[in-house]
């Protein structure tokens, strides 16, 4: 589109297994298709193509929240419109309302020329973030921003790291079925047992280990929910049988993507993938439920811009 | 001693900061010395020289166990007769009872020309902290035999991952005062608030990538325990002053070793360890508290053998 620059701004795998609320991964597909451009007044103008429809308003729009933010704290002089054709459906559990905020930031950043650090990009997608959920979290934005897998050892104050980790092939699966997010934080008990947050701390240190020393064995061992998982699970047809048939089929593991619906599971190879999305889909075709899936890797990028 | 090998098994610390459980370091100072050697009858012979008086019954003394053990499993026709001068004080928090369990079993493996992988000594010196402290624990015999920093993230089935780790100083204080690893135990509240197991899981993850990638900003960060050590360090007098007060001197953090009395800090340098180690000094010497103190590095041999 011509005055305009390009941004595909990636799907997010948040509470990576073990890693609640601290540990996201950036998916290669899919991405939303995002098109920015300067404008002479401070101000958002935001317009949706494709078939989603999008909030108008900027304050109630994930993308345009954290423009308004960057607007309002640098005394910018000038705006931006927005063009979103969004593809990653909303309420699928793979970060939909995050891309759109993170692919904002990052468009505006590189409209201004770059004088965000990534740090201050992720600061103000979670803007974009509260706007979705009503709470700041950054286990989808930081991914789409940092590319890779990211842990967010604290929000406040922000600290996020990157994780160096090998090149993994991930199926998404999405049923078609809604998980409120509210929904599925109620589920979850205010208080665990401490030997499963042992258990639990065990598993997410062996994670990191792992994907830092492309140790695949200890990665899959180590790819074990004791405290989320159990609960939240049974709001998910499908996801036991689902996860038996994917490790049967050579998975690494995986779990819940986000608050779900999404499964996603993690396979060394692209043909162990493939056999993981088929026997998904083959399952959910057997429980009539509709769900569409996305064989793809991870995206060590993040947000591309064009 | 002629006819004997010599062995040098170390003290650890076990617990970690937000490693409870599952992270435990290898120091090079102090040790046990001990000397070993095969006798012609199955059977153990446990005599112990210098100040500590040690249980003489095999089956009850924590170098025995494992012996016992590994003889009854391999069926051998030896024996081993094992003399240990206990440098280690008992009841100091700094794996007195796990240094005379690794020392004997990585001895014996010695003796009999290495038949045991190191998974496996760890496995039997087990056994010895189950006669110290009634149950099975690895956090300090896997660092006394791996060296390092020794991460087991299961202990049924048995799974230990070595951390690289920078060169670090470690100051070791010890208060002469008593702390029963049964009552540090009973402290401890059976459940735990979510949201204080999300914020350990980030930082055991954030010390692990630090320890990993030699960033000793993120380690300094990460050394935060908000679990274990509000609860425990009630037990201990001077700790918050202490902890404090090394911070100040320039340390990157640290906390209960094991379950107490010993406080550990790491440190970046020799000169910030050793103000440290004066400083707690000073802080005992004013609550009219008997200690004393190791100034000394991680040790990544673990058990050493002459």
């Amino acid at each position: 589109m011509e005055g305009y620059i390009t941004i595909h701004s990636p799907a997010t795998v948040a509470n990576l297994v073990c890693g609640f609320d601290i540990l996201g991964l950036c998916l290669e597909q899919p991405y939303d298709v995002m098109y920015m451009k300067l404008t002479d007044e401070p101000g958002v103008v935001i317009r949706s193509i494709g078939e989603q429809e999008l909030p108008a308003d900027p304050a109630a729009n994930t993308a345009g929240a954290p423009l308004l933010e960057l607007i309002e704290e640098k005394k910018l002089n000038n705006g931006f419109e927005v063009i979103i054709d969004k593809k990653i459906r909303p309420g699928s559990g793979i970060g939909s309302s995050s891309a759109s905020a993170a692919g904002a930031i990052a468009g505006a950043n590189h409209l201004l020329s770059n004088i965000l650090l990534k740090e201050d990009l992720v600061r103000y997608a979670m803007a974009g973030e509260k706007v979705a959920a009503g709470v700041k979290h950054a286990d989808n934005v930081a991914p789409a921003i940092y590319g890779g897998i990211s842990l967010i050892r604290s929000i406040f104050p922000l600290d996020i790291i990157s994780i160096p980790c090998p090149d993994l092939y991930v199926t998404v699966i999405h049923p078609q079925i809604e998980v409120k997010t509210s929904d599925a934080r109620q589920i979850l008990k205010k208080q665990v047992l401490l030997k499963d947050a042992i258990k639990q701390w065990g598993n997410i240190a062996g994670l990191v280990t792992g994907f830092m020393q492309n140790n695949l064995e200890l990665i899959s061992r180590s790819l074990e929910d004791v405290i989320i998982e159990p609960v939240r699970s049974i709001l998910i047809p499908g996801f036991n049988e689902i996860k038996t048939s994917s490790i049967n089929a050579g998975a690494l593991g995986g779990g819940i993507s986000g608050s779900g619906p999404s499964i996603f599971m993690l396979s060394e190879t692209k043909e162990i993938a493939g056999k993981v999305e088929s026997t998904a889909s083959e399952i959910y075709k057997n429980l009539n439920v509709e769900c569409n899936t996305y064989l793809t890797k991870i995206n060590r990028q993040g947000v591309k811009i064009f």
